[in-house]
């Protein structure tokens, strides 16, 4: 079991693991609400990329979670801080949602709609995407240097199932055009996990990463030495552990069991070799919420 | 050098090959004049995922190429003939052009355009697919029993470059869903070669295919037992030669140079380890053509 002073900062994923559409998922209010009140650092980590920093702290307001810009972390904002790092005088043609757009103007990246113009094609999950964007950005990878994508999600879980996701589109154009993605800036890529750590300045096994993909953020905990706990309300489920070999420290059915004591009756393999899994609150952790 | 005689049935692939775009390609016209007066047999075999039959049939006729029926196979028709061979009881549903719908029609399959109604998806390239076509599919994929493609081609040559083509869709589909790619029917599958060989009915060594694709038009022909001719007026380079290892039995410049005399500066390795390649017309085949 996990106790609020096991570790130094949460980092929590959005999509599937604090909200499903809408909705907050089960317990994580209470769970936020434990771990400020015992003064732990908080970050928000997502692969999502329809979404600034700026509208990731919005809705989560919306949906009654506080949280300062600094502690979240968006696909669209790693790869407008990727581009001004490494690309400053990239040219970059966009298969993707406003925020991708908004995040490479807040840094100052030059972008371009002709594909002969471009030095780089970036890619990231867009809803309007036609056959026609198909075509443009064949053309553009074609033509241009580097084929960077925002995250590797092939699927985003919604109320009811999943939609289409980054890795989706971006593999019908890296088959269309013949050319090879050469970058994915999300998680479990390390520019991701860097920006994690300088944001938090604490040590790394202090660090817990609470998430529902096993090959985004368990992957990404368990190679840069975080904690790892999986959330079982969004992609990946108890089956996935098996057939994957990503082992996390910590299954979970819901935020309600990620402090509090365990239920002998079901369990999984922990951290320490110990069980962990659904399980009654732990008397602290009420005292906690009053 | 090749001969007319030298085989008994001329197999052409269509785009690439015979035509590019609206406009049919050098030397086409009065090869397939040869072939039709020395009585040998014709076949135009094409994955284009956009054509019955009877549209490929309208279309050479248009560009001044007789041909009958029997002489033209399709993706989509073998699509629909593959249906009615192995799955004649299946729902299915359909990411493609018209041209399938149709053939599937003339097989008397069954289609669906629910999702969660569908035994089989097939999925061939579509120039008006979209975000909402590929969510459809995704659901589709996750619920019935087969993904079945029409053709493998990732993309298709048209004047001035390339447009995506069924295996890019098909991949986007594939990776949103989690679920493989379970039957690819267009060329290289032996469902395709084994309709070629009992529509011409004459031994497979006599058999010459002619396209611009290696990994389709020249990758069936070895496998099968026919002789290959890799004509460079498509998707396929010598380049190409090279890094895939796949290597025709003939390599030509265009169509003007399949039966000619050879041209001693610009040669490539051929079927008997001699060499061929850009030449001078024939004494015999101008004597042929009038």
């Amino acid at each position: 079991m996990i106790l609020p002073n096991d570790f130094d900062a949460y980092c929590f994923d959005l999509d599937g693991t604090i909200y499903l559409g809408d909705k907050l998922l089960p317990g994580v209010k209470e769970t936020i609400q434990i771990i400020r009140k015992t003064g732990k650092k908080v970050l928000f980590i997502t692969n999502s990329p329809t979404l600034t920093r700026e509208e990731g702290k919005m809705r989560l307001q919306q949906l009654g979670i506080a949280a300062e810009l600094e502690e979240i972390l968006t696909a669209p904002y790693l790869a407008g801080l990727y581009f001004s790092v490494f690309e400053p005088d990239a040219t970059v043609f966009i298969i993707g949602e406003e925020a991708i757009r908004t995040e490479l103007r807040n840094f100052s990246i030059q972008t371009t709609v002709d594909p002969m113009k471009a030095t780089h094609v970036l890619a990231g999950m867009d809803r309007s995407f036609t056959y026609n964007d198909l075509q443009f950005a064949m053309d553009a990878v074609r033509n241009c240097r580097n084929f960077i994508i925002t995250n590797p999600d092939s699927s985003c879980p919604v109320p009811g199932g999943f939609i289409p996701d980054t890795l989706s589109l971006a593999k019908a154009i890296e088959v269309a055009s013949g050319q090879k993605i050469s970058k994915v800036i999300g998680k479990p890529d390390t520019f991701y996990s860097d920006q994690m750590v300088g944001l938090l300045d604490v040590d790394r096994q202090k660090i817990l990463v609470i998430g529902d993909r096993l090959d985004t953020d368990v992957q990404l905990g368990k190679a840069q030495g975080f904690a790892t706990c999986l959330v079982l309300t969004g992609i990946s489920s108890e089956a996935d552990v098996e057939s994957t070999g990503i082992r996390p420290d910590y299954v979970i059915e819901n935020m309600t069991n990620l402090f509090c004591s365990i239920d002998e009756d079901a369990m999984v393999e922990g951290r320490d070799g110990g069980l962990v899994g659904s399980c009654q609150p732990d008397p602290l952790n009420e005292e906690l919420l009053g």
